[in-house]
């Protein structure tokens, strides 16, 4: 270490001690996952951020995987308004995919750089009791979260463990259920009551006019929905970030994954690289 | 409740007090596990046992599932020695299976019956580091256990869950590997020094002279190995049974779970349905 | 243990799992105590209770030795409205038998079948503070409950301890009160806020027009004393079932406890075998 | 409290600093029990060494309560060597007479002194297995003790309670036995490796050529006795003692329980009044 | 220790239990600290009531130690209506002279005693934010309190410390702060909300028509300001204990240091030997 | 925060990693503490240190404050093979300058720097027991270390402060000794056992031929001493090294504390900056 490499860290003692003892729920997908250099990045900045105290809950997707199994089994993956038509069949894909092979994959990833993560899925300890989404028509297997319990969580945390999670939820009668990431994530964050949560995504944040939007009230958040300033995939990435912050979480932030050390740049910086939500009136 | 089914579960008394508080390590395959009846009475008598005080950790075997996820994927599954070829795909498929479905449906089933499950594999919280298996040759990513570390499984069962292990390694450099779920169950059952590890296999047991041996001696054991009394599968078993009991197990039970409760019905009785292995001399 | 029989213990599964972790007091008195059968199957069951999870809290009576160790001393016992006039000398009597005598061979049976029994008085650690009964004028030292101080039982309760209370109370300067065993057995369930109080009795149940009732609310046993319907020693005990249901003990049940493992025979099945008096309106 | 007084209670405190957070084990019994003054003036001992942070742990004698019970009942006690021959109605009656009057009453004036008192026996957490005392031939229910389990007693401690044990002990099949109480105190002390035992008794301590000895190391006990120098019921006072010091009490006391005050005068100077037994060679 | 002595120590008897387990907060200073006999006295009473169960927490002035080494470094002392004006020279010897002699003075004393002290300022723990007290214009680095954080007092008690605090404060900007030490010792029994506030003073108490008036409600002594009854430097010491008490203080004691022994004199008798206030109304 | 700077936080993870929960002694003297930028820089060092886990115990020295006091006071300070002669005036200068006003300024930093730090010197909870220093003759109150007891460091640690201790010790009968700093880091250092004592001095490290040595076993340094190789006051330093490492200490670090951020420079790097000593047989 050189004399100038200690001022930079020393840049992030104010972060480290705003943020000790802290929980963030992180959404881990996208690009972020796909590139590797982004992916190995991110696994080393949860690791630091663990060391310094912040406690990480990683909540994880994995949908390019799902299909490119489904194409070996010669199932063609079919879409309605953004969610993956869910039969039977390919339930059981999303599943063996998402916690066999997605999740252990984070989690060895981890425990290679230092960590100590645990893998589970909404049916260990009851974490994600769900039902079927219907706000579309039959659409299979795709379930929204009825309730959370996080004394499964909460216990992992205590030990020092990284949890890591596949959104996959059981219903009343054992059925599973897909669940969108981005909910998971919220979901959990707001029964932890966590500090932040954090969506990594492909894009840079909330633009409007061709402007990246450094910062947002829920309100204004509920402005852009409206007036469709924000579309398409965005929209319910800030559904679940106006949801977060109204339920108790402090604040959330959606950044661009496929940026190398994307989260340690948003979270140990005054302004950060993408967009942040806050109950700004608070 | 009838007056003589009371009689009934006082029988049942002297050993829930003797195994109060103790760990059982039990090794779910097999006709057990494709059996629907038996599952569900498998299912039922862990519950059971968990409300009486006694701990058991499940490690699961699912090779049928495998090689039904290979076929349907046109790969034909070769076997050598009783170990299953497993080149790079061929891992894959076995992680997603016992990960993300034989372990997940073991999970759910047993909080519909009302304990509380909670499904890991070897990489979670490093519980089973592994070395390439070179015995027969070079046969892929079969594993053999190299250090097996219980914190995590004792912190669960601190906190009253039932933990249900997939028999999955990972090796230094993360690489995944396939072991064999008895020796898993075995290796658990030493590092935990438990009461007992219970193998649930395909038949009813040892046999000399067609008749089913009640109870052996580790040194009886060795013996009927040396003089190739017993043959095939259970010479594994066997070996896996003689080097818990000889670790500190107290005794390892081999009964056929193709019999409806035969867990209870072995554990629960002077005599038991199976074979029993103890070392006789201490 | 045979295949039905199996069966049978899972047929108490349910009402194990709903009562794991819950406090029963149990008053155990007449018949009970006087049949030998009768006390220990009431013995065993108490036994199974606590290895399954439930947590009995045990008050006597002992009448009748009380009356034999007069009777060899040459006094007459006298009794009004259902009350033994006490004397001084009388009340050494009581004290004598119910606290060296019945409590301690009570706590010896627990042992001896496998519990870990302690045997204490409403003197110790300040349990039962009374006194002087006078509704049927002066009675002698007979007495009613002024305070309760539960601290000793829960700090026996979490080491894991059957306690067995004798119903002897202490006034402000000392003196001893013979109180009776249903009404401190009601007032430890209520300070205790347990999830039954069980009366073991001599008679199977509330009876109405020659007819068991398996299940009365508090406001129909009300009715039932004020029409006069139930008589005799019964009605003391209904005011204390509905004193006990109305004060949060989740339900009170009256049965015979001539009945061999009437206890279990209640409690382990859904009809149960005498009167259960619930809050039927929460 | 006036100005020389202050003194007065300074001077206790070198000995309250010496004995914080140890454990004393007395044994009360004799005159000390019987004159009224000075049970008052031991009472209020105990609980002051309760509140300067000594534990103490009190074992009761009774004998001649015993006697005036059998008495009553028209059986004439019969001693052999010191021992009360007991037969079945006669241990009844110890029993009885111990454990629910004297014990009891113990409990109760410590209370009213502010103190938090628990009474038991020997059978109460199986504290004191017991057999048959065969040394002066077929004596009855006279026993001595096999095992002492004190977990009841330090959980107690823990708790603040003082406990206040009746010397009762039982059988493996359950049968009561007496025993005598300096024994009790002795095993009970040899268990919990007390600081000191106390024994309360009516003479002013070990004589010799008529003149107290105010400290006795054990071998000079053992002289004393082998000498004769010592008589009668001295004797196995003096053997309590020396198997007590030689398994690691720190010291024994001898004292007249008759003279008020006796334990504080005997704890709070360094001459004491009686006479101490300690292990001078270590 | 002789016969008439152990009565006395009885006396202390029912104080001790009413004290049991409490907190007192003592102000040392004045005569107590300047008379070495009264001084030790103070200490070994402070030790004494450790050990029967009463934490104390000390707060010591020094005044006259400081107007010392001013003096032989040629400085000289100032006051202004009792304070004494401290510029930044002053500032450093005050700190110096309270933190690193008078404090270390009495943790030693204590210690040399039996007990077991730690020496703390308000700065220590972040102990006492201050800030600087203008009521009488510019008077240099003399503080008033703004903040007290007893986390560091609380946990020291639970060890079994006795802490012992120099009065000085800190400013948000780490200026140092000379804070008298009643006012201190007010707000940290506030803060803690003890059961006695205990101030040593010169005077034998709070005075009217030259008799010394032994209780006083909060009403009273705020009468006795208001008329000027009281004057000079007892109408600060008022003023603390009518703000200690009406913040939920049991009881101040103002109590003459120089008396040896004042403080077991005050608190283990009835009468006491100074003047009490307590808030009568509640 | 920019994107090469993350880079650099993360070149600090493996150290982080390696020294998470272990506990650090650092003498902090000399330059470090009269150079403000170095100073600053240090205190910002020790608080990240903390957030990342890692537990810091301060040592500190003071001589030329301790001069300039004495100088105003017109006492001259004299010297003898490196040790102040200490009068009885000179030591009461001594404690107080150290105590009351160099270690309350570091206390004071670091609580500004956002880290929670109590001070102490040998005499709180009875930390340093000394006797006279003789081995140059009589130099007054100059002492060494008897005893260490560090209940109340481990305590402070337990609850997350960073303790900061003023060398002075406290013979038997309470008499003041100044003892050198470094010798109190390396005894305090060996009773912890901790991961490494951090000697700051002037000078960057030990030399040899001109050369700095990046790391020298135990062996070595003693050689180096033997041969004359280092000289002045380095020996003493190096001998509290090599007796540091000889007693379970696992790294000594001498390092020029007038070079900012000296201390992470050299913990977080491979190479360091100063010179290390290490036990290297082992």
């Amino acid at each position: 270490m050189k004399r100038e490499t200690v001022q930079v860290l020393l840049e992030a003692l104010p972060y480290i001690k705003e943020f000790h003892g802290k929980t963030f729920v992180i959404k881990f997908g996208g690009s972020a996952m796909k590139n590797e250099n982004a992916k190995e990045a991110f696994i080393k900045d949860l690791v630091l951020l663990k060391y310094t105290g912040i406690n990480p809950v990683i909540v994880h997707g994995g949908g390019s995987e799902i299909s490119s199994l489904m194409n070996q089994l010669g199932i063609e993956p079919v879409f309605k308004n953004g969610y993956r038509i869910t039969d039977e069949k390919t339930m059981e894909i999303v599943e063996m995919v998402l916690v066999g092979k997605v999740n252990k994959d984070i989690v060895m990833n981890i425990n290679l750089h230092g960590g100590k993560a645990i893998g589970v899925c909404g049916k260990d300890g009851e974490l994600l009791l769900a039902e079927k989404e219907t706000k579309y028509g039959d659409i299979g297997y795709v379930g929204k979260v009825k309730k959370v319990d996080t004394t499964l969580i909460k216990g992992l945390l205590v030990e020092g463990y990284i949890p890591v999670i596949a959104p996959i939820g059981f219903g009343e009668d054992g059925t599973s259920y897909n669940i969108n990431a981005d909910i998971v994530a919220a979901e959990i964050a707001k029964s932890l009551e966590v500090e932040k949560l954090v969506l990594l995504t492909d894009v840079d944040g909330v633009f409007k006019d061709g402007k990246l939007l450094p910062i947002l009230s829920s309100k204004e958040a509920e402005d852009l929905i409206e007036k469709n300033i924000v579309k398409g995939g965005m929209i319910p990435k800030l559904q679940c970030a106006i949801s977060a912050v109204n339920s108790g979480v402090k604040s959330v932030h959606i950044i661009n994954g496929g940026v190398e050390h994307a989260l340690l740049l948003e979270i140990f910086s005054k302004e950060g690289i993408g967009t942040m939500i806050k109950n700004l009136e608070v």
